[in-house]
């Protein structure tokens, strides 16, 4: 049977019937519903002739074994967050189960093919995302601090992979998974709104975004909101809500795709009748060059400090976490399967974090497809693509690894 | 014996042995601790020749017949927020015990005198502030809102008063302890930093500023901070950053003492990689002037609209509460109280509601004085006020309770 594009549409579905309520899908990483995800999975790629598998750290690997040992690797991953979307990684897997399927029926491929589910991409229930492709990637490098993590009902992330037989001492291992990797593969919804403003179907994906993301804490004085002048407060609040303004001239003046977002602000003692002691900030910020990232954070730093300067306050920052960009070395081949596929291309920075990035990072050629996103939302039950650009997804992917099988063929 | 100021700094540090711990005060209303400060304080009075007596709505007077049945009493409450000072409250309660005990050992007096301990002022507990003083002044109106009240234990309001023997429904019987009100004088800590930064002990209190409180809700859409360009965001945060900031320039413009508070805001999803959906912000408002207060309170309504139409997100507005400002009608007593005890007085509004507001408001002639707070600080273990200022205190009281026996007994 040839490529069936449909058969991804039909078969997300089938997986939102399955593992989604009311409020969306529910295939929140190492709980029963993202196992009955895998199970389901599995099934579908049976009968394709590839072997399943799971490594250290917990991710699904299917291998369809070919002429050489080197292999080319389809992935995605089927975790989604709490009252997620029907498509955010598990198209990925979906399609890739697809595109494995048509290689198979055409008979022993030139490389090894592999579809992989990684796992926990999302860190929805302790925080940390990408838990199984920097695993696999050989980045993972916070073992102790994933230790002490627990989730909002107290359990430790060490207890709950350990009821999916991952080890957070051995998850490294899963590093040899990658030894003979050719090329990666991901096609992912965009969950932005470029795509659709175009009015293109789909896009290539030339990078990921460094990332610098910090908790800023503005430390004022508490008083009470009747007896306390204007004059004579220190309110932390005021901080914030200067830094909140600030970040769209310091992104303008950066240019180039420049985002930066205050994610939210956390005020104590947050009661109506005192001003702010302490407000919490979160802030992200992106860009797909390093330099031009660095700038945004000089800048925020410098804007920080002025802010508490003028409000008599304190300011501290503290790194969460950052990554470099990360550019893609397959964009031009993805670019062209775009074009093949749907007539026109376009290529573009991926703001959120992929597998694929940590794929990259590992020195695995890598290329990624975007699918135009509905409004741009994700992480809802809102998000949504249009079936008939679902379908062209999948014959992009197809095409992609069918030209990328070429290459590495040679 | 003569007024004792000293005793009653002595008797507040008693007080604070008995009831509070390393946190400082846990004289919580409708608890075992305020029940012990309620006892402690009957055997204080005692040997007075006062009455004592609980009322309908749980405050606690002592009551010492004079020549006519018209009353002149003294209040303050006993209760406490948790962890809270060793002053507010209490003060008035143990300062009026001595001004009663100097009344009653000259003999009978031209008025009856009473001291009363409201009950629940701070409304720690359930979130119902001036509870005894509400019910006496016939103000309380909210008892079905009251029945369905529970603690952070789940004890539900009218369980917790039951155990006191009070009952919201008759709880508005209490109104007949004010019948026979000549005055009501009220001494307390100013909660404030006004006096101390102009270094005077004591001041006279104008009245209590009206207050509208708000909770102000704003709606975007969660946006990836990644994928979503800073030009198509629609940021719940930048909505409530604005006002945050406009509140100073409307407070300004308004004058005489206008205070704006944002005590909080609570943002959604309130996660690093998302733009906020949604903002929860909280506002109070406070003047002594209603007319200036309505001011306030249209510019800020106008500037959210702006703030919304600016950022295309959507503003709701919430009243949580309102109070007209409240103006004492023995203000000019109580300076001459303090002039004459201290050598200068100073008027000045109280930005914190009290006990004394809910008097005025039933029609009882009322005034209140404020001693000084070190740093302005209450509601926290560290509120304090030095010895010096607490005895002054005890005498601007006493003598205040002087004139206005002079004044209503004519």
């Amino acid at each position: 049977m040839p490529l069936n594009p449909s058969r991804t549409v039909d078969e997300l579905r089938e997986l939102r019937e399955l593992t989604g309520d009311e409020n969306g899908a529910q295939r929140v990483a190492w709980t029963e519903t993202w196992k009955r995800a895998q199970e389901w999975m599995s099934s579908k790629v049976e009968g394709t002739g590839a072997v399943a598998s799971f490594d250290a750290a917990g991710n699904q690997w299917w291998t369809l074994r070919g002429a050489s040992e080197r292999a080319l690797i389809l992935g995605g991953h089927l975790d989604s967050v709490p009252n997620g979307g029907w498509l955010d990684g598990c198209l990925n897997v979906i399609a890739g189960s697809e595109v494995l399927r048509r290689i198979a029926e055409e008979g022993e491929p030139p490389l090894t093919v592999r579809l992989v589910s990684w796992a926990d991409e999302e860190g929805a229930r302790f925080g940390r995302s990408l838990f199984g492709s920097s695993a696999a990637a050989g980045s993972m490098a916070d073992q102790d601090e994933l230790r002490a993590l627990t989730d909002a009902h107290g359990v430790s992330l060490p207890a709950a992979i350990g009821a999916f037989d991952v080890d957070l001492d051995s998850a490294l291992d899963a590093r040899s998974e990658l030894e003979n990797a050719a090329a990666y593969l991901e096609l992912h919804i965009e969950q932005g709104p470029v795509l659709e403003s175009m009015d293109l179907p789909l896009g290539a994906v030339l990078g990921t975004f460094g990332v610098e993301r910090h908790r800023i804490t503005w430390r004022g004085q508490a008083a009470h909101a009747g007896s306390t002048p204007m004059d004579k407060r220190r309110d932390a609040l005021a901080g914030a809500a200067k830094l909140a303004l600030e970040l769209r001239q310091i992104a303008a003046s950066v240019g180039d795709g420049a985002v930066m977002t205050s994610g939210g602000v956390v005020t104590k003692p947050g009661i109506v009748t005192s001003v702010v002691e302490t407000a919490e900030q979160l802030l992200d910020m992106r860009h797909l060059d390093a330099d031009k990232l660095g700038e945004m954070h000089r800048q925020a730093r410098e804007a920080t400090e002025r802010f508490a300067e003028e409000e008599n306050i304190e300011v501290e920052w503290e790194r969460i976490w950052q990554i470099e960009p990360i550019l893609f070395e397959l964009a031009e081949l993805a670019e062209e399967a775009v074009r093949e596929v749907a007539g026109t291309s376009h290529r573009l920075p991926s703001g959120p974090l992929h597998d694929a990035a940590e794929v990259s990072r590992a020195g695995v050629p890598t290329a990624m497809l975007f699918v135009q996103s509905l409004r741009g939302l994700s992480h809802t039950k809102l998000e949504d693509t249009k079936p008939e650009h679902i379908e062209l997804a999948v014959q992009a992917l197809d095409r992609l690894a069918t030209k990328t099988l070429g290459r590495f063929a040679k």
